[in-house]
């Protein structure tokens, strides 16, 4: 116990604030990803959650209702800069392999970087009830876009295995949490640009991946600008991208 | 409730023997293998499991000691063929690409055809514990085994950047877990050839890969033959391999 402290208007917090965000709002978020994920979604409870912010529990209920709110907050934010990324590539002119290049090495980036490894909560076997419906709906199309581009890519090369091979770059791309999880263990994690070239590669591309990084970073650096909130849509690597 | 019937000498059990095995054991490890990937593993008590096998849970005791135990074995189940394969594949006079592809091709068919998609286990945060440090000791074995003939291949291969994709075999094979557990949403499995072809790809393999299933495919069953437990060391779909 850290002692009473005022952390401005309102009630006085049991804690000093020490967790990112700035707001209540994330302070929840943080703590309730790190318990998700070290101590596991079944046996953490909104007051375990309170205690880790400093918060009382009652508080926490005016920002959200239960549990499973919380975790439905913490899943949309993994998907949601991939798809919106992925649906505004879609009209852009830029080659399918660019394109897939592009988004399997944001997405990539985000569930490498990201401050707790959120992937692993994808497997719970809570997230089948209903309501989750609406994640499970994102990440479905999420996967489409993966596949969508894929079987492009896959026409190209006119490879007639194609339609089983389509599913695997996006599976490729997941995989980094069960490889960042390990992590743990002192195994390495592979990077983004390792990912994106191999996603190609699954499908048969031969050629050179340095252009088609260049072409891919290009395309990132102006997702990141052209949205309002760059920082959700462009991982925090994104700069090392571009060297 | 389906009434008390008589399974046999010893105790009358609360209900008829349903579950594959033939033995109170395999029923318990059949049961848990059940709720834990339905429920999970932490909304999971051994009482669920007893009542599940239709049992006293005195008499789980007799078998297991803890709901960790009973996880230790199932886990243990996941691994052991594979590494047992990849172990005895080492000495054979066969390419480094074959036994990748064997092993690829052998592991994923288990994942992907076991009758409880148990690799959703592997995120657990429970599995961090010493309790489970053997099974991980086994699976990092395993990616080890991956991981040296995938470099070995990438050697051969002479790809500047083999180290960064040396890892990725391991957890393409792995990533069937996820195919699996999102199937229950309609979305396709990739099949064990798919995949082991797949892991080759990825490192820059480009020939052909038929001549690689058929040796693959005799080295599989040389191993099923020649273990006193053949079951264990095939997958079910072993035999359509051979067509």
């Amino acid at each position: 116990m850290e002692g009473v402290t005022n952390a401005g208007p309102g009630r006085p917090r049991l804690t000093a604030r020490r967790r990112p965000g700035g707001t209540a709002r994330a302070e929840i978020l943080d703590a309730a990803a790190e318990l998700f994920t070290t101590r596991g979604f079944a046996a953490t409870s909104t007051r375990h959650i309170a205690e880790a912010v400093g918060m009382r529990q009652a508080s926490l209920y005016n920002h959200f209702a239960t549990k499973d709110d919380i975790l439905v907050a913490l899943l949309a934010d993994t998907v949601t800069p991939a798809l919106d990324f992925a649906e505004n590539l879609r009209p852009l002119d830029a080659s399918p392999e660019v394109k897939l290049y592009a988004l399997s090495y944001l997405d990539a980036a985000q569930l490498i970087t990201g401050r707790w490894n959120l992937g692993v909560l994808y497997l719970l076997p809570e997230l089948r009830s209903d309501r989750f419906m609406s994640f499970r709906a994102d990440r479905d199309r999420l996967r489409e876009q993966y596949r969508a581009l894929a079987q492009t890519v896959l026409d190209a090369l006119g490879d007639p295995a194609s339609t089983r091979l389509a599913e695997l770059p996006f599976r490729l791309v997941e995989s980094v949490i069960s490889a960042r999880a390990d992590a743990l263990e002192g195994t390495p994690i592979p990077d983004a640009a390792v990912i994106a070239g191999s996603a190609l590669r699954i499908l048969g591309w031969r050629q050179d991946l340095d252009p088609i990084h260049t072409e891919a970073a290009e395309l990132i650096a102006n997702a990141e600008t052209s949205t309002s909130s760059g920082a959700d849509a462009a991982p925090d690597n994104v700069d090392a991208m571009k060297t």
